[in-house]
């Protein structure tokens, strides 16, 4: 009987996140769980159990020289220290997104780590849709020709919690986050100019605290690519997340991933069944290939991709988007990591 | 028997949208085609035989009184000379869009016209479609709650001739001008500013004469309502028209019509047909849809919608669009017709 | 200007039907309508006068040689007849399904013409419809392989009249027929053998009357492709109509044509179209493209396809289908012409 | 700390379908794999290592006093005797389809076991497909009417080895089985006749061993109800098994399952994803959900459902298609228990 080599991985955070996060860990063939860390030691120690992992603090676990990764699944607040940490004591880092709502914190932080030879990945896990990676894959094949037009439509199946959105960062920081490295990933050049025109529709409290609900932000690339994003806070049927490809030869598109294939046909007319309403269950498998992923960077095989470079361009085509939102004007981007400091 | 009394009808120009006209006014029991117009004689000789009318001079239809309605289906600069002399001569106008690629043109024509008796009909066919006429009776119904977001898709199957698009107003008065009727049309409440972000990537000719062939426009009304518009000249695969509209309660949204429902299952995927490619096709049935409306406008029983000011203001947000794209800022559009002259 | 020369056709029957055909001889650039023939004056009259043409007794029709083709859209007994007597008149044949409802008498007529010179064209629409020709082709073309297995789903939208019912020869022969020659036209290949089970489930007074209303017919040919054909006679949501051919190397598939391409999604689930309801809806361009390939025959450019020989075989499977049901064991067909008289 | 109590359960067979049902009674949280029993030592202990389960024998599984239940997943020849031992034993049965391929052991089988108390579940796992279920649940709920016609579509995605099927007992008994118990499920009344017509046409070593690979069966209950199955062992493009329900008010059907939701739109066509090819992919959550039932059981809070007598049942449905393809005639089934003895 051969000796199974396995990754050791320091999980922070037990909530809903760091659930999907531990089991993936734990069916992979190469890694095992090792490490719980949250300060709620009731979650940290059930989630710990059912995986035969250890609930440890923060210090032992970033010191313990057998943790190869560690996985930042906790509260927004602590990623860009944990992050940060974690890649200087030489560990791989999955960070959940975002490293921070301010962007002054995430410059300081990815200059701070600038030279760390361990990798970081930042999980904007849609990219790892079956249907986007496909789609991403086809389109450098060439399969539609010269890229032209992208087109992200993301709308949450309900609102939040008022409590949620008050800490949240702002639509265009906690929601559009997502759809802005959409576009980055299918244009696959850099977007340079950022309109946005936004809304508050679906609910009274939101304006109160000066967020918004409903937009439409359009992006352009120095050749001239456009992306354009449509959001909405509350698609009352179901998560809506579309993602289109427009090129020189033809189109790629996803459709939203119903309950069932059920179809029925009477006098009312045909009905189908409804879009997956949670994100959890939508993006099952992308979290899934997502930790594939990760597991072929520990490996050596692959680089991380999106890394944390992607996650602050993303956060500063959301600042963009706030700033031509507010002057009614079109934001320009400068990625300098030096210039935005 | 009865004696069937039919409305008489002048048709100027037989082209090809005027052949679409000459069939449908023949195909309907109330009204029948008795002249047609046009500088090409050929043309006129052909079509008035095929439907047993009469070719004759413009001045010989506009003076004949047992004329109830005239169809301007001319070259797009007669039309709003047609539309002036049609009205004062106390006709039903049916008019193809535009009344003029100029607003100043048009601000004047429908000035002389105010007061003009007869009713005014402007052809923005694709409000007849039938998915879409039904999309709008069921928002007015309620069926989707508060609408919150509109999205129209609009793409040309392919690049027109470059001799076309000199003359054509360029792309927003051109093309996407059916677009922010659309917008208008299914938002139900008026636009007040306008974003456009556009570029030229389809075809070097077309930078060339300055024009644009992609697009993206946003425009938003005075409850927040948003519109979006995305445009190319060419979509490889067919002819790609997509409206949706999204509520406090559902969505509603318009697919794209396929050459036949025939679907092939192999190795290679599941493949279906291209969407409809000619606009012709595509939308037989509005231009059918659309001359029952104007019978029954000739026959009292509902008022002309859309009507000359509904292209108006479809022009004035294409004229707003370039102020946007122009200028890199929101332009914000004046709907008085004094202010606008 | 060229003299257009047109064929000159006589129609016989100005109901329903015949008003279909009527339409599409008149629209067709190379036919005309000469003649309409109907019992009920009135109708033959308000149809003669909608397209020109003149109410004549049977005699003149037939007699009158400028007539090139007529169309026997009349009632069924009389079909028949007035094929026998066209054919032998040397008009081109266009003629509706059923020859006749008795196989004895269909024997008799096609013995009786069998050495006529001119066309026989037998109206199986529904092969002329553009999903299922270009399924056919793409079949002939060897885009899936090897036939297997044809699958053919017919469904009435709604109860027929019991007095229609009762004079109808029953559902095999009435309705079946068209998923016979449908069957046949998709295998390519004789059937030799065929099993049915029926059943009357919609409505107690079909089963008075002797019939059925619901089936599933099994066929099989020499080199063991098998067709199976499901039928009811009430499908509540419209008219379900759909071929399926399943290949050594994949399937074709046709879709129900809906009433448009609108989608509705909200709590209740995602709602669309029901299918077209009305046959003369549904296969309004099957009727069209079936009367241009009659022109092309006419014309000489094409042999006729289905002929009276194809409607022949139809019926005969429908006596096979009788046969089976009743000896609940496998039917063979004999399709010699001598043999079955 | 609460102390969890968890079903202890053996698993009989360590090969592919051992593994699906190994990770679902790990993944349970009321359940846990004890034992793990394959006469292939390796495979056992593989799978034993991965679950934190042991290797034994089955004598030591079976008089293992604390094992709750066992899953019979071994080779199909053993399932009637572990069924036999385990119940015997006072153990919930959980068996993989079929009892056995010999209707006269399955008869003695369940003869043996018939006053048992433990619960026997037999693995249809096709009725737990979420579609399935759910279709069945609107069906009972009336959502259809009265239900009319069934048609189930069932076709491999390839050929399977020659030695497979040479031991599979026939394809009516190795994969019709399955469709012949979705008939009934969806039925929800007794088929009393059976007529198949089959073939050979994709292999001709299948010919060789005297099977078939393409056949329809169609069957009725006394009520008159129609059930068809369309059966091929090869779809070229993927698993191909659909549902369909038709009734008085409306059908229900189920479609495949893509691999993914993108959609290419080219000059080639509008290409969708393939279904999903392999079972294990496809059926993925129905096996979830069908382990989900059976802990119900367990915890006594549901009857198993389907039981040895329907596999009994599908069984006796498999023998009459039999005896109807060979006889050219329709097959009565009897389902007395002594009478088929």
């Amino acid at each position: 009987m051969t000796t199974e080599t396995k990754f050791s991985v320091a999980l922070f955070g037990a909530g809903r996140i760091g659930h999907v996060h531990a089991k993936n860990i734990a069916d992979h063939q190469l890694t095992q769980l090792k490490y719980v860390i949250d300060p709620n030691q009731t979650a940290a120690q059930q989630l710990a159990r059912t995986y035969g992992a250890q609930v440890v603090t923060e210090e032992k676990a970033l010191e313990d020289a057998t943790v190869d990764a560690i996985v930042v699944a906790s509260a927004t607040p602590t990623h860009a220290d944990l992050l940060e940490r974690g890649l200087l004591a030489n560990k791989a880092v999955f960070c959940e997104k975002p490293i921070d709502l301010s962007i002054s914190r995430v410059n300081d932080c990815l200059s701070a780590v600038l030279g760390a030879s361990a990798p970081l990945f930042l999980g904007f896990n849609r990219r790892f849709d079956p249907a986007v990676a496909e789609m991403k894959r086809r389109i450098t094949a060439g399969e539609i020709g010269d890229l032209e037009l992208v087109t992200v439509v993301s709308k949450d199946p309900g609102a939040l919690p008022i409590e949620y959105l008050k800490v949240s960062g702002g639509m265009f920081r906690d929601m559009t986050i997502h759809d802005f490295d959409m576009a980055r990933f299918i244009l696959g050049e850099e977007i340079v100019s950022v309109t946005a025109m936004a809304s508050t529709l679906t609910d009274e409290s939101i304006m109160k605290i000066g967020d918004i609900d409903t937009a439409v932000v359009t992006m352009q690339t120095a050749t001239g690519r456009i992306a354009v994003i449509t959001n909405s806070r509350r698609a009352s049927f179901g998560y809506d997340q579309r993602v289109e490809a427009h090129g020189s030869g033809g189109t790629l598109r996803t459709e939203n991933v119903a309950i069932s294939n059920l179809v029925q046909e009477t006098e009312a007319g045909v009905r189908r069944e409804k879009p997956q309403f949670f994100f959890l269950d939508r993006y099952q498998q992308s979290y899934r290939n997502e930790w594939d992923h990760f597991v072929r960077v520990l490996a050596g095989q692959e680089n991380p991709s999106p890394t944390g470079e992607d996650g602050r361009r993303a956060l500063l085509l959301a600042e963009a988007a706030y700033a031509s939102w507010k002057s009614n004007k079109v934001a320009y981007v400068d990625y300098e990591l030096e210039a935005a400091q």
